[in-house]
């Protein structure tokens, strides 16, 4: 059993909202040390495989299939065994 | 200049509608080796800090106050100085 985390941001370029506003809010809240904000994902997976390369690939599938768009997300993961593991 | 990655996900036990989506739409897409999906946020922040510390105090600060919900979700965060620094 492993344990993925996924991390997904706009490339660089494509225009944030979500980020924007975020910047917007933090300044009307006195953080104007705070210049820009970029808004992502962060997904955190279960994933059954027999080894990391299984699990690697599992993982990228379902990145390009469903949990990124790669016209304008790029995405990155880690990928680690997942501790209370019994057997194995 | 500082650059942060914040990293929000619910609380364990807080129930996470959108990662039961995801656990549904993978399981379609036959990623049934894909057992749990959590989905959260990363928020990268350009930080203007004199020294690490005030940083993490500018960061601390902004989730609390903005970014996360500490009732039922939980944030970590990283802080980097920015490459492209030209003074300090």
């Amino acid at each position: 059993m492993f344990t993925a985390k996924v991390y997904i941001q706009l490339k660089s370029g494509i225009l944030d909202p979500q980020g924007k506003a975020v910047e917007h809010a933090l300044a009307s809240l006195g953080f104007g040390q705070i210049s820009t904000a970029r808004v992502g994902k962060l997904i955190e997976l279960t994933v059954d495989a027999a080894d990391q390369a299984e699990a690697e690939t599992i993982v990228r599938g379902a990145c390009e299939k469903l949990l990124a768009n790669p016209v304008i997300e790029e995405y990155r993961y880690d990928i680690q065994r997942a501790e209370q593991e019994a057997e194995a």
